[in-house]
């Protein structure tokens, strides 16, 4: 079965490239292999984003940063284009891959409970855990998802809030929320994303990739034949108030050019949005797909205000996944204006 | 200064009407007597929604629904029009007052905490009640929050699914968020809703009344001077994958004649959206207001695909709210159609 895959670890100012390689391409392969062997693009999604959960080098699952209160709570969330259904959990502290959480959520959107009760889109905190629990997903003690780096990241950060709390020039980075868009040869599209969120975060706090239509966003078009995903990475906050994952399918799927497309999201609806008419900095990034399921057609798309962003991306047609670190020209300043860039497939 | 406030209580198919009159005058009363001191509409919004929480008639604060675990988890939001700022908070079990936590969250975003941190738009969980506790807010032991009613609902419906759990064609009610819009003489417009959400649902579920574009929306347009607000209530994940509140104020804003546009809102963007392509009954209800700065007209608007809701309005021009029972007409099956209907008034 053909299909295509692309994952990112985040789009950020101070990114250590070579720590995401490795973990770009063993998503891109696995997921890959899922296609392969005739799994959906739900099942290539999940899988992708679960290796990225699993290293401890992304701020995703295990090895995520830390909240306020020293502790991991992860957020996660996954769309399905076929069915327009979404999942999505937050705070969890204990599902050792809060994607597979975020992903029987979605699925289960489609059946009714008894007494017509609708199942829930979005779980948090503990009643996340114990669902988690009770469907059988693998759980870990909460410590076991930090990791050493985290724990001393946490600890120079946290020092230096308590000795200079006023100091509220220099900022933290990196905003590196994972995420995954995957598309097979019928055309069926996913997005999903993960994220331990913004380091010393507020134990509690929902970020974008728990949040609908700001994390992830997928749908098809039945009548042009376009389907269209993406996922966003950067300030949560600003990502949720803009919706901007919708806001970028909205318009890709409909467009004529996917680069101007991207070009016309990114400047209007965030930048330049109304919701953050206050807001100089915005740091972005996002992974989209675009395919039309009567070519076979499809173009990969990148971009971030940030001074980089790492994708890795492999169809089936492919050997080896391809590992790209994506850079903002250094005349630009981070946080103004995307670089956008893409790659075309074919899978028919 | 001059303002106008409505409530409600939420739409439902087996309401008690008689109960919610006393509540609805309450909040219109005492919402209109921040707005008559000078309060902001964002003060009298929240007082509306504290009275309606602190009231064990209606399924908001203390008196929700129990959850699944036989426990009160709360969901709140709210949306200014004017700084287009949103907070929300869900499943707090021990805020007295969910709205005000929201409340805060909302005003909260518009300052950068140290190190360019950005301040949570949204809390969820155990983080939530310790934030709620540290800034100060009133704080009830949750077994407080439990009313004899909701615990006898909750001990009747559950016995009911341990004995037939297969029995699904039984459906529960009521679905009774509560809200309020409220706007002031400069057209400074706001939104807030507040929710146990439903009977029965799974601990953690996040539902409408904390999700952003779904439980409230609020904004104004300065080019045109006008400005709307709604706020929602009804089946949550309807309402949430729908982004029904922004749909619904994206149409008012730009409409002709504010009835014609929340007839194509329910038609085109709840019940025939492909959203919820594979759902035949819709339960929705809303309360929504437009107004016009440079005039000063306002109308406000509800609507609902249930049997009843339950609406308490007031202006500062008044001396006595407004209470009105607004009914499906008997041939409409509901969660087929909406019934419309509105009041228009001046603060000019």
């Amino acid at each position: 079965m053909a299909g295509f895959v692309a994952v990112h670890t985040g789009a950020g100012n101070f990114i250590d490239e070579t720590l995401y390689q490795n973990v770009c391409k063993e998503a891109c392969a696995q997921s890959v292999s899922v296609l392969s062997a005739g799994g959906s693009a739900l099942d290539a999604c999940e899988r992708a984003i679960v290796v990225l959960e699993n290293s401890t080098a992304t701020n995703a699952g295990i090895g995520s940063n830390l909240n306020w209160n020293r502790k991991v709570e992860c957020d996660a969330c996954i769309m399905d284009g076929a069915s327009l259904q979404f999942g999505a959990c937050s705070g969890v502290i204990d599902v050792k891959n809060p994607i597979s959480l975020a992903r029987h959520l979605c699925e289960r959107q489609s059946k009714l409970l008894s007494f017509g009760r609708i199942p829930p889109m979005v779980l948090a905190g503990p009643g996340a855990s114990a669902y988690a629990r009770e469907i059988g997903l693998p759980m870990v003690p909460p410590e076991h998802m930090i990791s050493v780096t985290a724990a001393k990241k946490y600890d120079y950060y946290r020092a230096q809030i308590d000795q200079y709390e006023e100091r509220s020039r220099e900022k933290m980075s990196p905003l590196d929320t994972v995420g995954a868009v995957c598309v097979d040869a019928e055309g069926s599209i996913v997005a999903g994303c993960s994220s331990g969120g913004l380091m010393l975060k507020l134990s509690g706090r929902v970020g974008q990739a728990a949040t609908y239509g700001a994390g992830v966003w997928a749908m098809m078009n039945e009548t042009t034949s376009m389907s269209a995903a993406s996922c966003t990475t950067g300030n949560g906050e600003y990502l949720m108030k803009t919706l901007f994952a919708k806001e970028l399918v909205d318009d890709l799927i409909s467009c004529n050019c996917p680069i101007t497309s991207q070009h016309l999201t990114y400047k209007q609806k965030l930048l330049e949005s109304p919701f953050l008419s206050k807001i100089d900095t915005v740091l972005a990034g996002s992974l989209s797909v675009i395919y039309n399921t009567a070519s076979g057609d499809g173009d990969l798309l990148w971009a971030h205000t940030t001074n980089s962003m790492c994708i890795g991306y492999m169809s089936t047609r492919q050997k080896k996944p391809k590992f790209v670190i994506s850079k903002l020209p250094q005349n630009v300043t981070f946080g103004t204006k995307p670089v956008i860039n893409g790659h075309h497939f074919k899978l028919m």
